[in-house]
């Protein structure tokens, strides 16, 4: 008989909800997680407010974690990594190594689901016009959101108040030099949230946000972009900052304001780039060990040919969340739920189909 | 014992999933369609190819259909519409009326998903600026993909091949005066594959895009807009159309390009109103037949509180796809099997409650 279980690889968001889904149905699930803790990114990095709703992120992540550690046919597997694999489709083998004491064991299940999430695009690589390791108060989406978490917004250099913030939108995306073509997606819709957050708790606070094209697609229109002009106050312009100086103890923007035609030159007290998002490390080393087929970007594949946002090039093995490429927390849930289906009528049809 | 089965309401690309899913899984399906054919919008508006991949929509759709069709465990019921609904979840009992004749009969099931799309707005509504009754040559979205669809794209009002054709973005979305301030989320993709699409089977024409924000997101960068711009020389323009004039057998643009700061006033001989997305009126009936919450649109409402883009305000009724809101096909797919896999973990739930 196959394997009857699901393994999942990553306990953020993705690995938490397809877990939680196939334990609803019935489904036996392994959930392998290199870290000591679930939640994945939005805990790792400490996230504020999640888009769309607001709502503390932490306690929006303990929603996921709590039923699947509570759930009998959840194994969770923490400070693991997936070291090796073999089988197929209903019969994999699969190797999982601890950290720190290294100690290995082999787990059986019936499918996979990658769940490995991306990394923020690092701004000192190749992007040194920008002096992210250069200037304290040049930072990024991650270290804002872990400043908003902690209820504040100050200048990392000294601790003040900010008079001026600015965003700089699509740092590390659509960008052929780097060779990240693709648009990240979601940074748009997370500078501003921050944006509106920042005036939240820094109401003396003027933001800036410098943009190429806002993507405040779907509902991020009317429930963030058009609240923080509105009601924020938050400045957008379309422009490109090509530059960051350090002039006393400020800092001042340089390039091109596109909608006005003109040079600018501006003073901000912090700069916030909007870091997009690369496949991680986990979602490379997953690849290879399963065999699913990564596109240019070392994102995992998915079948064009199909209406199918969740397939690999390997039978058996689905993908779910940022794994697969810039995706939103309403796409992450929503791959979770169908690999985590796509996986358990898989392993029923092998099941049947040897009954 | 609660009934173990679930209702689909929309034989479209979510419910088509929806119902193809829950089979796999061993769960029986209803599945409900108002029309005499399954799916959906794409093959009643006769779409071309699908984004992304560009794919012949119509063997896509019937990918997806077969399959349903083909399975013991989905009772499909063609002509059919929801006409009235009580009881709960696990015992909800649903009334379906035939087109036609009027006879109607009595279901039961134990959850629902709510999977009835969209409607294109009417670009005559409200908006007669752009004179879609009056001009032939201007069309909507949903005209372009049938012309598309047949090989070729002419001027209807005389068939004769367009030097230029324009895209005019937003039009019905992000619009207070029209209560849209949603953006539609998929127009600007629409319209980059459709330009392609023109410029692959009319050579010669020279296409516009006229547009706010290019909201291509995620892999729509590098997978569509990219080479909409550089293998088909799409011309792309930020600025606002504000008034489309007949002028011999031509059509004269009248507008602004925000880029440049100037107006412009442009001759063109197709214009392609991008029209955005509102609740089909199956979706408003089924909301409040089932007595599902909605948001201001008119759209079925999702819970804010929570990570889940498929609840409604009623326990056992889930929503999929464009029923909840402006929806590419991705969030689609992603949606119908998280609905799927909630519904048959409710039944599943409320099964082992009783037993």
């Amino acid at each position: 008989m196959p394997f009857d279980n699901v393994l999942i690889v990553g306990g953020g968001p993705a690995g938490l909800e397809s877990a939680r889904l196939l334990a609803d149905i019935g489904t036996r699930v392994v959930l392998v997680e290199k870290r000591d803790y679930l939640g994945g990114t939005p805990i790792a990095e400490r996230y504020a407010a999640l888009t769309h709703g607001f709502h503390d992120a932490e306690e929006m992540i303990n929603k996921m974690i709590n039923p699947v550690i509570a759930s009998p046919l959840v194994d969770v597997r923490l400070n693991s990594t997936v070291t090796a694999a073999e089988g197929a489709a209903g019969s994999f083998k699969v190797t999982l190594t601890k950290e720190g004491n290294g100690a290995s064991a082999v787990v059986e299940a019936g499918a996979i689901i990658i769940a490995t999430g991306f990394q923020h695009f690092d701004p000192g690589r190749e992007t040194q016009i920008y002096s992210y390791y250069e200037y304290p108060d040049v930072i990024t989406l991650a270290d804002a959101e872990a400043m908003l978490k902690d209820g504040h917004f100050r200048k990392p250099s000294d601790g003040e108040v900010a008079e001026r913030v600015c965003f700089i939108q699509c740092v590390g995306s659509r960008d052929r030099q780097i060779g990240n073509e693709f648009c990240s997606k979601v940074c748009c819709g997370i500078s501003s949230k921050q944006a509106i957050e920042v005036r939240q708790v820094s109401p003396s606070t003027t933001v800036f946000i410098f943009y190429i094209d806002m993507r405040m697609y779907g509902y991020w229109e009317n429930e963030i972009y058009w609240p923080a002009q509105e009601q924020y106050h938050v400045q957008y312009i379309k422009g490109i900052v090509t530059e960051i100086v350090k002039k006393g103890d400020r800092l001042l923007i340089r390039g091109e304001d596109t909608t006005m035609g003109r040079p600018m030159e501006v003073p901000m007290d912090i700069v916030v780039l909007a870091v997009g998002m690369e496949a991680s490390q986990g979602t490379r080393q997953m690849a290879q060990i399963f065999g699913a087929k990564q596109n240019k970007y070392k994102y995992i594949e998915v079948p064009h040919d199909a209406l199918d946002p969740v397939a690999t090039s390997v039978q058996g093995v689905f993908v779910a969340g940022a794994a697969a490429g810039p995706k939103d927390l309403d796409d992450t849930i929503g791959m979770a739920g169908t690999a985590a289906i796509k996986a358990a009528g898989l392993v029923r049809k092998l099941a049947l189909a040897e009954a």
